[in-house]
């Protein structure tokens, strides 16, 4: 029997359908590999890309050259772009505005690695670095209200190039899913006084059915209204509203668990493709008691079908505590 | 250049981004056919199927035997199911309920055909017939606030059989798209004293360019803020909130503006996978002069990535005004 659960962050509902899993085509796996060869983003190849914004290089190296350990770039299809008009224009029925943001690929390798999990620890170290560094840059820009960091991994998740690497856009109005989370946070805060992450992340750190890895300073759950099988969240554990404030000595242990998370979804769904977000709070926001940064990890094996599209309910074959027992399986070895 | 436009009806955002259309791999082809084979859908194999709901058959067959035009039967792995407890229980941070409701599945013909537009114009209009009919069964049940009807074909749409079908879905509380619509309907009645779909129809039939195809009663557009490439609405012209209390009589009309649109749509895109959706008005709703039913069909030949999932806007390659244009060109008989 199914049953119907509530997110207590964003409110929306889940539909843990366990009886659905027994499907045989739900679990699909993950076509071959994308052919983008020869790769654009593969050191020595700097001349395909647009020119770098960013760069994490060895000493004595230069600008659009080789010797860069991670490398940002624009977008080559950029969804928004920075030139653009802000004012919102309209007729009465139809409103319009420039698609005015950034857009900016964060290559992750020199080499040709795709998943996340293949990076060296320094590699991870570095990237989740310069994530940080390209969301305080976001914040620079006064007309920039919100930025997201996140990643495709796999043609199933929406990559068009294998060549492992995240994207970060920045917009000029808080987006509606953002908005949806921070109101539903709030409103868990006014009615019990506390941060709701928090209390997610107090009740699974003492023997919670959901808790997947923690370390000294962040934990890895599956929500407890997941809305795809193996889904999983990373938060840290001292709370804190915006990502791009967080301490950057402090990336290395979050770049490591993220690698294990990846990892230990890949060894329970075979290697699905994947997706994750850095959720922040607004850039107009001051530090929030209410809000709390984190990752979500989302493993794409499940379709969106006319359901999920007509009602917004999603539907998980896997309850979350199953999920979360699995993915402890695997004796990862932490900080190497 | 990008332009961010807002849809009238649910005021979600949608990044209309033409210079991404040049990517290679943005309208990939739809995999080869699904392999249900022996199909559970056909005449003559009944007994694949739990027990026959409803039909339409010719006269002096039995029940769950062969004879039937149309046929309805319960999802044999349902997402809810009409047992179950329907008053929520939490425990302050995370909140539950049975998954009570219905999951109907409706199969469109006798014959193993795939595509809606495969059907006789007969076989097109029964299977209307028969979801005004299930939508009104569901209305009988007072459990029920809701209920969608909603078609998956081909497997990226989430199909799993191949065989023409749609389902019906009917929940204990109004789903989150449904009540965003609703309530985007109600704020521009009361700001502007008028239906913003009929609005809509009265704009694109006065010469609008997102014009598809209209008959003596309904209207196929496309919506100003689609999210997919060559999304199409279809509208009666003449207001109603909820379709269970649509004149049958008036169906087959529908069915065959449906099947074209479909047509027009595989002829554009060669022959994507693809989701239709009937939108009505909630069923403890009097008749609603804000609301306007509707039917939504959404080509899947584009990808949610991590930025759909993290902001909630849509990416749409092809500007709405160009998709209409070239929807018009086929010439397809009207009504046979």
């Amino acid at each position: 029997v199914s049953q119907l659960r509530k997110c207590p962050v964003s409110n929306r509902w889940v539909i843990i359908a366990e009886n659905r899993g027994l499907r045989p085509v739900e679990f699909p796996a993950e076509p071959k590999r994308i052919d983008d060869l020869p790769c654009p983003l593969c050191e020595g190849n700097e001349s395909h890309t647009p020119g770098e914004l960013a760069a994490i290089r060895k000493p004595g190296t230069r600008h659009d050259r080789p010797g860069w350990q991670v490398r940002v770039v624009p977008n080559k299809y950029p969804a928004l772009e920075l030139a653009g008009e802000l004012e919102p224009r309209g007729d009465g029925l139809y409103t319009w505005l420039g698609g005015v943001g950034a857009h900016e690929l964060i290559v992750e390798s020199p080499r040709h690695v795709v998943s996340f999990s293949e990076l060296t620890a320094d590699e991870a170290r570095h990237a989740w670095e310069i994530y940080r560094r390209r969301m305080a840059a976001a914040r620079g820009d006064d007309r920039m209200a919100y930025a997201l960091v996140f990643k495709n991994s796999g043609a199933s998740a929406g990559a068009t190039l294998e060549h492992a690497h995240s994207q970060l856009i920045a917009t000029p109005v808080v987006p509606g899913n953002a908005r949806e989370e921070l109101a539903g946070a709030l409103e868990y805060h006014q009615q019990l006084g506390a941060c709701v992450f928090c209390a997610m992340i107090e009740r699974e750190l003492a023997d919670g059915p959901l808790l997947v890895e923690a370390t000294r300073r962040f934990v890895a759950v599956c929500p407890y209204a997941a809305r795809f099988p193996c889904e999983t969240w990373i938060l840290p554990r001292r709370h804190a509203s915006h990502f791009d404030t967080h301490p950057e000595d402090e990336l290395g242990e979050l770049a490591g668990l993220v690698q294990r998370v990846v990892r230990r979804v890949e060894l329970t769904l075979s290697a699905p493709a994947y997706n994750y977000l850095v959720h922040s709070a607004p850039f107009d926001s001051p530090p929030a008691a209410h809000y709390h940064w984190h990752v979500e990890i989302i493993p794409r094996i499940t379709k969106m079908a006319g359901f999920e599209w007509g009602t917004g309910y999603y539907i998980n074959p896997l309850p979350p505590e199953t999920a979360a027992q699995r993915l402890r399986q695997p004796a990862l070895a932490a900080e190497p």
